[in-house]
C-alpha cells in the first residue's frame, strides 16, 4: 500500500520558493542519496510554479505565461529545467532521482491554467474543451495562475482533465503529487478531492497523494483519510516558536487519525540554510532545543517529514537532528499517539506525550514550553506504568533503570523524549 | 444636483436579461415619450452585457469573446447594437433617446474584462496596463467577465482605467450608470465604489450613479449616500408575494437614509409583459392589489422607480398603475417616511406607513399583509392628527371628510393609500 | 390615552440611588410644582428598594428582610417613608404630590419577593399561593429580591398575583410604574410583559407602564409598541461623554417607532447634583454644551425626560436648560424625527438631525461629535428645503432670514437646533 | 491513588429518580456484593434530593422543605433513610455498604441550600453565615434546591461551607461524592470546581469525586484532569438508540483523556429494569445488540460503568452482559484507547475502533450503526498489525487464527470486539 509509512524527503520551497532550479534539485538529491537514504528519506519534491519562466522568489505574478502543452497541462519552464526539453516534462529529472534508489514527487494547484480556459484547448483523449470544464468562480485566493473545474457540473470533463494531467505524471514517472489550494477549501472541493483521488488510482502508477494547505478541517477527517494519503494540518509553518507553540493543539486535534497510509501533515521542517533565494547566509532561527522538539512532536505524531533547508549547506547538527535512529525508530513504530496532559508545574508550562511502540514498550515525550530550563519528576503511573524498567532517552541514547518516578531536566523550548520497556 | 428626485425609467433586465437589442430599447423609448414622460418617467437603461455577442437570456456564458476596445473597454456588440459600428460605442442610441426628451442608461460591472487583463492591453491616457491594474483574485461570483482592480495596491492604476471608461461614456452622452457587483460587497469594495464616485465626479457630464445587487449593508449607509446617488437594498425582486412582503422590512430598515439625491433603491418593478426572452406570452405573476401594494411602497418610501415590464405590450391597468398622479405626487412630496406600526386586527396583518407632505398635510399608506380582504378602523391619532380633515384616497382619488377614524377596507395584499390635509 | 406626549417628570435614582426617603422626595416635589410644573414637568418617580429597610446607596443587599403585607406585596418601609405608617402605603405621598398638581410614581421589580414565596403567602383575591405563582428559575442578575412568575405554566395565578399588586398601586394612586428587570430581557419575559399590561389596563387608574432596563432589543419594537407607554432603548445612562455619544446609535435604531403614547426612552437626565448619597458636593461632569446636546437630541427624539439631579440644588444654568420653551415645543411638536446623515468634514464628526413640526416648518440639529469647536455651512436642500426661510436658533431664540446655506459654529460636544419655516 | 481504574458500581437515578429510599439501597448493595463485587463493581450511589421528604419521581418540587442541619448542611430525610436518625447521617448506611465489602456514595448539588440562605444559618466552624457566602445570583436551571457560593468574592466564607460538608460526608465513611450542576458550567464555576476539590483532598478521607452533568466543554480538559476524577461527557444518557449513536462522536472527542485516574464519563448504564417509580414493569428499550454495543464502547473508551438498572429484577442476559471477563478486562487493561474510523461499507456505516493491551496485543471493536446485520472484511493492516495472530471474540470467548483479513459479521447496531496477539 502506498505510504504505509509516513513520507520523509525534501521539498523546495522553504529554501527557494517558487524559483528553484533542476540544478538545485539535483545537488539535493545527491545529498539524500549519500547521507540520509539509509535513514528512510527517499521524497524529492519540487514545489509551486516549475512551469512559471519569471519565478524568482516565494511570490506569485499574475498573468504570466505560463510553459503547457496544446492539452492544457502545465510542463516544466525549460529555461529552469533543461532537461525537460523536447517535451519529455520532467522524465529525465525523475529518472536522475529514481537512479539513485529515491522518489520524485511535484506539486501542482489543483484545476487547469486560466490561461487555456481563455484559450479554450482541448482536454485531451476526450471531446471537452477547457471552456467547458473550467469554473470561472473557483479561483484560488493566493495564487493567479488557475480556474478550479466544474466538478459538480460537469463531472466527466473535470474526470477527465485530471486523468490527463496524472497519466502525464505517471508517464513522467512522478511517485509523489502535492496538491495545493484544496485541503481547507471544504465544502466547494469536496468533490474536487475525489476527483483527484480517483486520477491518482487510474494512473497506472502508485502515487503519493498529499493535499495542502492547511489546516484541514477536523470535521472532514474521514474524508480526507478516504481520499489522501497525507493532508496538512496548519497554515504554512516557518521558523517561530509561536507556529512550533501552537502545533501542540493541532497535533492533539489530529492525533488520532494517523495510521494505515493516512497522515496529518504538519509540514515542512524549516531546517538548515533556508530563505535561499533572498540570502543565501540565512539559516533557520530555531534554536537546536526547538528544532529537537520539533523532532520529536512531528515523529511521536507521525507526521510526514519533509525537509526544508538546502541539504548541500547542512552542518553537523542539522545532519544529526534527521539521522538520530532511536527518533526516527518512533516515527516507525510509535502507534496510538496522543498527549496525556498539559499543565503548570515548578515554574513552566509542560506538555506530555505517550505513545505504544509497536516493538514493545512505551514512548513518552515531555515538553518545557516555557521561557526558562525546568526540571520534573515524573511519576510513571502518569503513564499507567509500574516500574522498575528501563528506560532510553531517545535523542542521548543514555540507558536507565526507573522504578517511581522519572526524573527530568528540560530546557527553554526543549524535549525530553524516552522509550520505556 | 445629479438626481434631486428619485429617479424614475425603465431597464431592459426584466424582460430580456442579458439579450436586450438596439430596436427593443428603441420600441420602448418611443413608448416612454409618447405615454409616461409627462408623468416624470426619464431614463432608458440597457442593462447587462451589451458587449456580449452571444447573450440569449438571463444566464451568462463564461469565457466569452466581449467586445472591447484596444484600451479594454467594453463597447456595444454591433450584431446587437448596429448603431455602435464604427466605433461609436452608444452615442447614436444616446442621441435617440436624448431626442425625445428622455436619458440613456447602461449597466456595468465593476473592474475590466478578464481578456483585457490576459492580454495585457494599455489603459487609455496612462502608463499602466491592464496586468498591473486587474487583481486575478477580485471576481464576481455570478458572472464570469471581469476582474476587479487593484483599487488598494496600485490606486493610481484603478483610478485610471475607471476614469477612461466613464470618460466614454460621457462622451457618448450617458446619463445614468448602474454599476454591478458591488453594492453587497463590503469591505473589500469599499475602495472600489469612491474611485467609481470620483470617476463619475471627473468625467465631465451629470451621470446618475446606481450600485447593485443588494442587500447593501445598512451599516455602510453613510458610506453609500457620500459616493452613490442609488444602491440596491434587496437582492433581486420578481413578481413573488413573499418577496414583496420581505420588502417591508428591507424599506423600514433603509427609509429614513433617503433624501437629497441619495436613495434607497428597492429594485425594478415586474409589470407588465416580462421574461420576454423565454415567452412572448409572459405577464407578471403579480394582482392587481399586489401591484398597487408594490407602487405605493415604492413611492412611499421614495424609492427610484424603473419599469421592468417590455412597455409595448402595457394594458390599461398597467399603464394606468404608473401613471395616477396622486402616487406619483406622493413620490415626489413624501418627506421623512416610515412606517408607524405593524399589528394583527381583524384577522390580518396591518402594517400603517406615514409620511409629511412637503406640500402640506400627512401621507398614510395602510396595508393588508394578509391572505382575506379585511376592514379597520384607523383613530387619526395613530397617525398623531386630530380632525376634522379632508381625506383623499390616491389609488381612487375620492375625497373624505374624516373626523375621528378612517374606515378602511383593504383587499388581501392590498393598501389602502392616503392624504390627510 | 395614557403618555398622550412623551412623560416628563423627575427620578429618584440619580442623586440618591435605592436611598431615597419621604423628605427628600416631597422637597423635589415642591421644587418641581414652583419651578417646572407650568413647563409641563409633573412626574414625581420613587425609584428601586422603596421597601428595603436598610437601603443606603446604589448597591443591594442580598436576603435583606423586606417589608411586605400578608399577600406577599412591597410595601414602603415605614423607617423611610414614614407617612406609610398604618399601612397606607404610598397613599399619604400620593396625595401630596396630586396636591401640587402633579404625578406619582415609582419603580418596581418584576415578579414577586422571594421571601413571599419562601414563606409560601397566600395572593389577595385567589386561591393561588406564593410558592405555586413564583419561579425559582426566574431571578434578576443584578438585584437579589425578587424571583419571576409562572407566567407560562400558571398563567392564572401570576395574573393574579400582577393584579393584586396594580389594584393596590391604584389604591394608593400611582400614576406611574417603572418596571425593572424585565425590557432587555426577550424572549423569556414576554409574556410576563403581556400579563403587566393587562395588570395596568385592569387596575381601574390610568397609569403609565415604563419598562426597563435597555437595550430593549429593536426586534421587538412591536410587541413594546403594544404593551408599554415607554422602554428604555440604552443600559444606565450617566454623565459620561461617550454614553452620550453611543447614544445617537441607539436614537436612529429606535427614532420611528415614537409617537402616540409609545415613546423609546433614552433614560434619566444626569443633571445638576447626582450621586447625592456618596458626596453632596457632587455636581454632573456633563459640560454645559454636552447638556444641550443631551436635551436636544432626548427632545427630537421625543425621550421621556425625566430628571436625575437633585433640583433644590439646581444652578440657574440647570434650569434654564429644562426650562427653554423652545426646546420643549420641539419635544412636544417634533413629528417623523430623523438622523439625515453623520459625516466627516471641517476636521470634526457632525450629526444632523431633522423632524417636522406639527405646526408647521422643519425643526433640524446638527451636532458637533468631535474634540472642537468647528463650523459648517449646511445648504438648505440637506433638509430638503429651498430659501427664503426663516430660521429660529432654538437655544438662543435669534431669528435670521436664509437663502441658501445656515453659516453654523458649534462648539466641541455642542449643538445647534433650529427651526426653519 | 483514587479511582486508579474506572469506577464502577451501581447508581439509584434511572430506577428511582430523586425518590430511592434505604431500603431499596440495600437490596441493590446485598446484589452487588452477590453477583457482582467479584467482577469488579464497588460503589453504591444514592443519587439527588436524599434530603427532601417529599420526592416522589424524576421531579422536582420548588420551595420544599429540605432537611437540614443548624449548619445548613443536607441530612438524610428520615422517613426515607430510617437509619440516619438521631442526627446520624448516612453514617449506618455506609457502614452496610462497607460491611459487605463495597464503597458508598452520594450526589449533592453544588452551593447551599436556599433556605440555608434565607434562614442566614451559621456556617460550622467559622464566622461567616449563610447570607455571606451564599450567590443570590447562582442558580441552578434545572432544579430550585440551591443557591451556588461566592467564590470569588468570598473565597474563604465558600471554602469554609464546602469544607464543613466534605467533613461530613467523610465523618459518615463517604467514598464517593457527585456533583452536580458544575461540569458544564464553565466559566461561572470554575473556581467552584476548585474548591470542591480542595475540600475533598482536606476532608480526610479518600473520596472519588465527579462531575456533573456534561457535555462538560472539551476546551476545559485539562482543568476538569487537575481537579476531578471522572466528569459526565454528555447530558443525560437513557435507553435510545439515537443517544447511544451520538455517544460516539463524545467518545472520541474524549478518549485521549483517559487514564491514570481521570475518567470522562458517558454516564449510567440504563440496563435491566428503570424507571420504577413510574411503573415496576418497565425495562429497558435497548436491544440485547445495542447493550453489547454500549459496554463495548464504555469499555473500551475505559468510562466509568455505573449500572443504572434495579438491580434485584435483573435477567440471566443483564447479569451476563456485566460480568463478561473479556469485556471487563478491557476496561482495565485497554491503554490508549481511540477510534481508527468511520465509513460506509457493504450498506451500513462502520466505526472500528481500537486500544493497545497493557498486557500485550491489540483490541478491536467494529460497531455496525446501520439498521441491518452486516459483513465485513477487517484487512489486519486497518490495525497496523500483521498476521497470523490470534483472535479472540471477546463476547463469545472463541478463538481463531487470524492471517490478513477478519471477516466479521455484525448484527444491526452490534458490535465485534476482539483482541488480538
Amino acid at each position: 500500500m502506498t505510504a504505509q509509512t509516513p513520507p520523509m524527503g525534501w521539498n523546495s520551497w522553504d529554501c527557494f520558493g517558487a524559483a528553484v532550479n533542476e540544478e538545485q534539485v539535483k545537488a539535493n538529491t545527491d545529498y539524500i542519496a549519500e547521507n540520509l537514504k539509509e535513514y528512510g528519506w527517499e521524497y524529492v519534491v519540487v514545489d509551486i510554479q516549475w512551469y512559471q519562466p519569471f519565478a524568482d522568489s516565494h511570490e506569485y505574478q499574475p498573468f504570466s505565461e505560463l510553459v503547457m502543452d496544446a492539452f492544457g497541462r502545465l510542463i516544466p519552464a525549460p529555461n529552469r529545467f533543461p532537461s525537460s526539453a523536447n517535451n519529455t516534462g520532467f522524465k529525465k529529472l525523475a529518472k536522475y532521482v529514481h537512479d539513485r534508489g529515491l522518489k520524485f514527487g511535484i506539486h501542482i494547484m489543483r484545476g487547469m491554467p486560466r490561461m487555456a480556459a481563455h484559450k479554450d484547448l482541448k482536454i485531451k483523449d476526450s471531446d471537452f474543451t477547457a471552456k467547458q470544464v473550467a469554473d470561472p468562480n473557483s479561483i484560488c485566493f493566493w495564487n493567479p495562475d488557475m480556474y478550479g473545474l466544474k466538478c459538480e457540473s460537469n463531472e466527466a470533463g473535470a474526470r477527465a482533465y485530471y486523468d490527463s494531467i496524472f497519466k502525464m505524471y505517471a508517464s513522467w514517472g512522478v511517485d509523489f503529487v502535492k496538491v495545493d489550494d484544496i485541503a481547507r477549501e471544504y465544502p466547494r472541493c469536496r468533490k474536487e478531492i475525489e476527483l483527484i483521488h480517483d486520477a491518482v488510482k487510474n494512473c497506472g502508477r502508485d502515487i503519493v497523494l498529499s493535499l495542502s494547505p492547511g489546516p484541514a478541517p477536523i470535521a472532514q477527517a474521514e474524508h480526507l483519510k478516504a481520499n489522501a494519503n497525507m493532508w496538512r494540518i496548519t497554515d504554512d509553518f516557518w521558523d517561530e516558536w509561536r507556529l512550533l507553540y501552537d502545533m501542540f493543539d493541532r497535533a492533539e486535534t489530529w492525533c488520532i487519525h494517523a495510521g494505515n497510509g493516512r497522515w496529518p501533515d504538519a509540514d515542512m521542517l524549516p531546517v538548515g540554510p533556508i530563505r535561499q533565494v533572498y540570502d543565501p547566509a540565512e539559516r533557520t532561527r530555531f534554536t537546536q532545543a526547538e528544532q529537537r522538539t520539533m523532532m520529536t512532536l512531528w515523529c511521536i505524531l507521525r507526521s510526514p517529514l519533509m525537509i526544508g533547508g538546502e541539504m548541500t549547506g547542512f552542518d553537523p547538527f542539522t545532519l544529526g537532528l534527521l539521522t538520530n535512529r532511536n527518533i526516527l525508530d518512533m516515527h516507525r513504530l510509535a502507534r496510538h499517539s496522543h498527549p496525556v496532559w498539559r499543565r503548570r508545574a515548578a515554574g513552566t508550562e509542560w506538555v506530555l506525550w505517550t505513545a505504544a511502540c509497536a516493538e514493545g514498550g512505551t514512548y513518552g515525550a515531555l515538553f518545557n514550553m516555557g521561557e526558562g530550563d525546568a526540571q520534573l519528576a515524573l511519576p510513571l503511573e502518569e503513564l499507567e506504568l509500574r516500574g522498575p524498567l528501563s528506560c532510553t532517552d531517545l535523542w542521548t541514547g543514555r540507558q536507565d533503570a526507573v522504578a517511581g518516578s522519572l526524573q527530568l531536566t528540560v530546557e527553554k523550548h526543549g524535549v525530553a523524549a524516552f522509550l520505556l520497556r
